[in-house]
């Protein structure tokens, strides 16, 4: 008998070119906004100034500086001001750290408890009621978070980067205009469309559990990104390819994929751990962990591998073997052809070395990680030192 | 440059076996709860049992005898009772038809203008601020309505039949509980089935416009009801396959495949003038519409049907015209192995005597039907005349 599940996504998406002044309508019109951004390219390539004007008189407080992998401590230092002077709104305008970090801030600005930390490490979303409501603005495709409720946090103190989950964090609203992907590099166009492929990978490449449609909707999304990658890529920026990506991307990570599947996310968790000790872009460790741990959990993922490689790819050789051999290739092959290497050894890092740190922190951890929940330490750095 | 889109779906989805419980977390703890069900095939199936247990203490009152195709006279019953008695709670007990008329009673009871039909035949909706929440426990998966702000309702007194949406019905939750399809006729399953699948391609069969995650969810949809159909049909009942069918009749009209491309819809508009005239079954009337429009707009269509064709049906023979004629069968075929009939002649209705009638009246409205609208009176008696 299949699963159970629950499904529910409030979050309005306005999708197209030129929708920014929609924000008029969407936040209340007597809202006290915070707008929260990253390094400041939304200052450069016109963004800022179409949000400004589009919030008319609305008072606004803006927090920039939100890094990429958004930090425990600098977001501390926005709760302090949505605080101080009763911010009612948030409105994160960037990628996913901008939102994710929102996320964080919507919460923690409502916070009963002691240590804020707890809502990330520990239960305390228990002490929170009602989060401060926020919207986007998205400007990198690639995380999903601006239409799903979870967030990952990092915080460089103790080189810690978690995740939380919770329906008070659902965005009311996202604006995905696809024109506001045009003044990113190509680096980043490259690591979005890498993110959202192995999101949707995360939540599919496990064992069969007859989930028809979730397994054909993982599918679709795997085949548009394929299908959109290489014009997405080009400069000057095409429209339509943008606005694929744009929207696949969202929806590798928005709650409908997963329903009552088995869930991987080692990769994941691997990658957070690169991310945490080397400072590598995350699409960056989950392209060099992702073929590895195909590779090494082969027979685990055998049926799903097999599907996978003829649905997506439409491999359909007689052996099994040489079918996942060529899936795994293929997959690879897709990195390559974005120009993103797929080892460690490509941006410097001695596999031997990372396999040692990562394996022990997740073993620190208590981790077992993966669908079978059965990827220890020692699976990890067998996984990592593949990575060359 | 494709076209913008805005998608909003709020309504919570509680699926699995045993779900029904849940409505005591789901509706508020002190509403006035009216429960609102069909022709009492509910007291039969210990579904109503459930729903009144999981209800407990809570003021219930009951108005069943809701038909299939909702009538405006039976619906307004229901409002006046819900103003009377002050409900402020709708629960729908049942498939499209009690979900749909629960949708009108949860606007109808707060409309503020003289008369009512005006919400489903004009603009009544502008006089409606906040409409009667309501939700439902979903027991015949076809129509959608469970998690889509639309509805259509009859006339019988002056034998018609116009559909409304509005943000304002969406049901705040629905329960999808598989089992409680277990009691239904086979005949109904063949329905539900063909409906769902009809309603993808109203979505999808137009012509391409660059939407490439869309084309591939609503391929997902028809290969996940082409997959799961034969078992859905058996007896005794297939949980999984009642739950995939069920699960994939939903996401086939959530507003999710139709963001931003054009929809056809021209078999439902012919189908409703045959369900009002001769009394078919929604579905029926799809079967016996849907092939003889394709073959009658196959240029119109022609991209379209090919990548139809080759995605769903893996149809690739040389020649357009042959694979088109091959898809155009190969999409009857399916509706024949479920013993569902694809003339009129079928059901003893005169496809020329059909044509004469349905034509006039789609001109009598107006009406030029379609995604390109064009097919006006005259196109529709054509492909009526075809069904035989």
């Amino acid at each position: 008998m299949i699963s159970n599940f629950t499904f529910y996504n409030p979050t309005r998406i306005v999708f197209g070119s030129g929708s920014i002044p929609r924000l008029n309508k969407l936040i209340p019109k007597k809202a006290k906004v915070m707008l929260l951004y990253g390094g400041g390219s939304i200052m450069k390539n016109g963004i800022y100034d179409q949000v400004v004007t589009a919030l008319k008189k609305r008072e606004v407080l803006e927090f920039g500086g939100i890094e990429p992998n958004p930090d425990y401590d600098t977001l501390m230092k926005a709760v302090k001001q949505v605080k101080k002077k009763q911010v009612d709104y948030l409105l994160a305008v960037g990628g996913g750290s901008v939102i994710d970090g929102t996320k964080f801030v919507s919460v923690a600005a409502a916070y009963q408890g002691d240590d804020p930390w707890e809502i990330v490490a520990g239960d305390g979303l228990k002490k929170v009621k009602k989060a401060v409501p926020f919207g986007t603005v998205l400007t990198l495709p690639a995380t999903g978070s601006e239409m799903n409720h979870n967030a990952v946090i990092s915080r460089r103190s103790t080189q810690e980067k978690l995740s939380f989950g919770s329906d008070l964090v659902f965005p009311q609203f996202s604006i995905l205009d696809p024109e506001t992907t045009y003044s990113l590099p190509q680096k980043q166009i490259r690591n979005g469309i890498v993110d959202a492929y192995v999101h949707v990978l995360e939540q599919y490449l496990t064992y069969p559990v007859g989930q028809i449609l979730q397994d054909r909707q993982a599918e679709a999304l795997l085949l548009s990104l394929i299908e959109v990658a290489p014009k997405a890529m080009q400069f000057p920026p095409d429209y339509n390819a943008r606005a694929n990506f744009m929207w696949t991307a969202t929806n590798a990570l928005n709650h409908l994929i997963n329903r009552g599947v088995p869930e991987d996310w080692a990769t994941h968790d691997i990658g957070h751990e690169l991310t945490a000790l080397y400072g590598l872009a995350h699409a960056e460790t989950l392209a060099a962990v992702l073929p590895w741990l195909m590779w090494y959990k082969r027979k685990e993922k055998q049926a799903k591998l097999l599907q996978y490689g003829y649905r997506v790819f439409g491999i359909k050789t007689q052996k099994y073997s040489e079918r996942i051999d060529k899936t795994i290739e293929a997959t690879a092959a897709f990195f390559h052809s974005l120009g993103m290497p797929t080892t460690l050894t490509a941006y410097g890092i001695d596999p031997d070395e990372a396999a040692e740190r990562v394996g022990s922190r997740i073993d620190a951890r208590g981790w077992q990680l993966g669908e079978h929940h059965d990827i220890t330490g020692k699976d990890v750095a067998a996984i990592l030192r593949l990575s060359q």
